[in-house]
């Protein structure tokens, strides 16, 4: 499938992660992941800032390029990524506690600032760009959060935060971290979010559109991939060690699968497959994701619940 | 008091911080603390990396130009920071997760990553050096954990333990997130961590040993002054909001008084205020420590309770 090889996913720094979705190698379950201390130090070589950015040139696309139909559909894509950032960042907390080793835990602890940034990242860019037409992040995200539709509460509010609870005050619960660690990083960053990142960031870089927004999201795009690096090291370390947690991986995915399946759908859309957002089908979209998570899985050392 | 006005004290990028303890006019109650926003975006600019570090220099120092006792002298120095960084990455993730407005965990999400990073400082510097002879950070950790004294374990394992506790199971608790950020960012941070950091460059500069080292916490410092910022400004916010608040602040820091200064002085020192370690007497060191309190309390709005 040419999504997976294509040549933004061939940049030296994406590749650097070791994410296994980004290595033909991985088809045949072959992949060199980084350690969780190497994972650390390409976080402080990967810096970047959201001030940096110039959105400029966003203000006067989204305003005077696009019409009312275009930035309705624009904002839909995106605001499950603005309320998604926020909510990942508070549930990292009780993971990166509960995780059994220094060095992982140390990784989790820049993932935590990652999506803290990504939030600032929606932040400047909702304010600078005026999508909402209101002020203050509290505003902006609840006004976003009207465009969610039910599974992205069903996948958030239930399924991940019922084992972060669990981790909050059972912090030595490891098939939970398992089951947590295979929610967040491989279906809700692995699958979804990367799988969105890839085909709006496509669309803009062939439309020519909103150039401080993609500079941003290819960022975004490259800390999503240095954390599913980190899921695929630590599930295959869990994996190799018991296989109760093999076991753990596989139950959740099938639990997730359904779930994960509508929240790539907006929730406007019609019963229909090969309906088209963006010029992209939602079976295009779906494989993309599948894809991803066979070659991580493979690396694990499991078959995709595909 | 020439120390909190010396040259390094003076420094732009510290001063930028906004921590009150550097400025003049905090010993009026007045100062412009920076928005929790502003704090984020001052992250952004002051990021390092500790494998820019070089510690060549350091490892003849340490092997070929201390003595045995001058090497026990400084890893003891050392020891309570390696550790202390250790346990307030795993603390601040409950805090982080209880603050009342997303634009304070956002910045409490940068702290996380500081704190990771001054482990992993640690990490590298015990480890290129040569301090302990052991590899591994878990076993690094467990040698060095032998140098602490029993009132830090009170301060961490109990003052500060019992309040992330009961913010991880009641984040709504805000008199207990007051509690806790005056024990963290007051106390431990402000109050502990950057008196032995002040002291500990100082002697070092004077000497002209541990070049590595000096510029590493250097930056450590930096982030220090970051983190005491966004406590005096969160609890000034706090304090102006709820006058329960001023007497959380207050009950708390008149508790955790005498185990801090406890904390200040080594276990293996005589019972003596004079006694002096690298040319700097215990009451020196607490002079210091008060003196940034008391400015830091006036800002927030309280009189210290030297």
């Amino acid at each position: 499938m040419s999504e997976t090889t294509g040549p933004r996913t061939e940049r030296v720094d994406f590749r650097a992660t070791s994410d296994p979705a980004l290595l033909d190698s991985a088809d045949r379950g072959e992949a060199h992941l980084l350690g969780y201390g190497e994972l650390y130090s390409l976080w402080e070589r990967q810096h970047w800032a959201v001030q940096d950015l110039d959105f400029t040139q966003d203000k006067l696309d989204w305003h005077e390029r696009f019409d009312e139909e275009e930035r309705f559909a624009r904002m839909y894509g995106l605001s499950a990524f603005f309320i998604g950032e926020q909510r990942v960042a508070a549930e990292l907390g009780p993971l990166m506690r509960a995780a059994p080793q220094e060095d992982m835990r140390l990784f989790l602890c820049t993932q935590i600032a990652d999506e803290a940034r990504h939030v600032a990242f929606f932040d400047r860019f909702y304010s600078e760009v005026d999508v909402l037409g209101v002020e203050g992040l509290e505003e902006k995200l609840a006004a976003t959060s009207e465009h969610l539709n039910p599974e992205f509460g069903v996948l958030f509010d239930e399924m991940l935060k019922s084992r972060v609870d669990r981790l909050a005050t059972e912090p030595e619960d490891l098939e939970t971290l398992v089951e947590a660690i295979t929610i967040y990083h491989m279906v809700i960053e692995g699958m979804l979010a990367l799988t969105g990142q890839h085909f709006i960031i496509d669309y803009n870089e062939r439309e020519g559109t909103l150039p401080g927004f993609v500079e941003g999201f290819i960022n975004v795009a490259r800390d999503e991939h240095r954390h599913v690096a980190f899921g695929a090291r630590f599930l295959r370390d869990m994996a190799r060690s018991d296989p109760r947690h093999v076991a753990a991986i596989q139950r959740t995915l099938g639990e997730i699968a359904p779930v994960a399946e509508g929240v790539l759908k907006p929730k406007w859309a019609p019963d229909d497959d090969d309906f088209e957002i963006f010029g992209i089908s939602v079976t295009e979209t779906r494989a993309f994701a599948f894809r991803a998570l066979e070659r991580r899985m493979k690396v694990i050392g499991l078959v995709a619940a595909a």
